[in-house]
């Protein structure tokens, strides 16, 4: 007999509700504790029951992270209860989720772990911006890569290899570093006039679109006000962009005021 | 006023009907005519209303498949004639998909078209099999390349790009030239001791699983014996395998019959 709960390692999605999957709701509606990233929004947080136990965790504005080994404790403590645990991470848990760090500990410890693949933040963007992440003549391939580095470790990443013209890279976390990246993507040989799409909050009703070229990334001073998460589609399908814009419901939102109007 | 119907091109996941977004299974349930990858597994296609009309189409065993431009027919004349039309493609329909093409010929007539994300075979491989497909020290980012050219086109792959021993790299489409592949990523620099994870149907209950190294895949007899859809996951989390299997609930299923045992 096993009187350990579950933890099942749970994808939000990107932030629409709708794009969780059934085995997800499922999860979060039987749940006896939450344990969730602050980036998954109220609206999927409010589905597990009343008197599911909610425990924030990770990183927001203005707030410190719950460090990962404390993370794991609380999951370890309420399975060893015996509660079945919903550990809920935007998109999808085993991508820039740090979901197998947390499988890893929970193993050890002989809990089960259940693991719940959740849509990406990609393809949310993907979808609602009806941009393909793949596309016959114009990307053989789609590739997520990190712009970020535990604290301040240079990006060492393999810029040769990511200056692949047929496939599209998706930037995660990449904000900060954007224009270093887009910098040496250009060193690297990936043609200036490459289409960039960079879309804050995707699939949520604050969804802001920003298109441009690769080589202006350096010149436009709007790119960090983006509001945070923030993906960047780099890539021949990005050019794509105008075509979908033109039928498709959601309009380009301006963003709430132009660096370029402000800056002449 | 606006008489057409509506395409819906909506992602089936990898084969669970459970992983499903909760955005599909509206869509499914609520369409009149449903036009399917014969892919699809029954479980999904049966989940539309019993009077819907179903229509099989794309690849299959045996079969030839419906031209791209019949397809397009149907979903124009569906949609033209005011019917809720869903168009289901394995996994996500913009990765490896075709549904850009789809998506533009519908635009195209001035049908609105409606983008539902579905978890790739890559995630359903993942949270199955409890890889991650990116984890700290391992692997900074993923990789979904196609294995496959039309027709007898050459497999004109950038392998340089290719061999980056910290992105894990899934190949679709890749059983019939899997040994050309690993050749030209060993010629290119990847160890031939990367761990190398062929996984058969996943998420379903016939999932079969192969591990081996990089360098093995050329004598691997095996490999083009794993029933169709296989996806190849090429990298250093793939040798997580073994650590994830041992707690987790399915067992590494045995292949029919081994061609080691035959061959000696
Ligand atoms: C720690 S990663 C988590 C990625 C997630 N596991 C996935 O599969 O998409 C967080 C980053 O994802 C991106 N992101 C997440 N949700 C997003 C959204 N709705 N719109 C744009 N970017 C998003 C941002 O780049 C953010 O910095
Ligand atoms: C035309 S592609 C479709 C990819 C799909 N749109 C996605 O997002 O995963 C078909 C290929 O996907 C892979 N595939 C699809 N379902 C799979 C499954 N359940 N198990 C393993 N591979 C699968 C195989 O490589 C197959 O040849």
């Amino acid at each position: 007999m096993n009187c350990k709960g579950i933890v099942s390692l749970v994808g939000a999605g990107p932030g629409d509700p709708e794009l969780l999957t059934v085995r997800a709701l499922r999860a979060l509606l039987d749940c006896d504790v939450l344990v969730y990233d602050r980036l998954v929004g109220a609206g999927i947080v409010d589905l597990a029951p009343p008197t599911a136990r909610r425990i924030a965790v990770g990183k927001c504005a203005g707030n410190h992270p719950v460090p990962q080994h404390e993370i794991n404790r609380i999951l370890v403590d309420h399975a060893m209860r015996g509660e079945q645990v919903v550990r809920l991470k935007g998109g999808d848990p085993f991508i820039f989720g740090r979901g197998s760090e947390e499988a890893a500990e929970l193993r050890r410890h002989g809990i089960e772990v259940r693991v719940v693949p959740g849509i990406t933040a990609a393809q949310g963007l993907s979808a609602s911006t009806g941009i393909p992440l793949t596309h016959r003549g114009l990307a053989t391939g789609v590739r997520y890569v990190t712009g970020h580095r535990k604290g301040n470790e240079p990006l060492d990443l393999d810029w040769q290899s990511l200056a692949d013209p047929e496939t599209t890279l998706v930037v995660y976390m990449g904000l900060a570093n954007i224009t270093r990246i887009a910098e040496q993507l250009v060193r690297a040989g990936l043609p200036a006039d490459t289409p960039v799409l960079a879309v804050s909050k995707a699939t949520t009703s604050e969804e802001t679109r920003l298109s441009m070229r690769l080589g202006q990334i350096a010149d436009r001073a709007l790119v960090p006000m983006l509001p945070s998460p923030v993906l960047f589609l780099i890539g021949r399908v990005a050019g794509l962009a105008q075509e979908a814009e033109a039928v498709l419901p959601q309009v380009m939102a301006d963003l709430p005021c132009s660096a370029e109007a402000r800056n002449g």
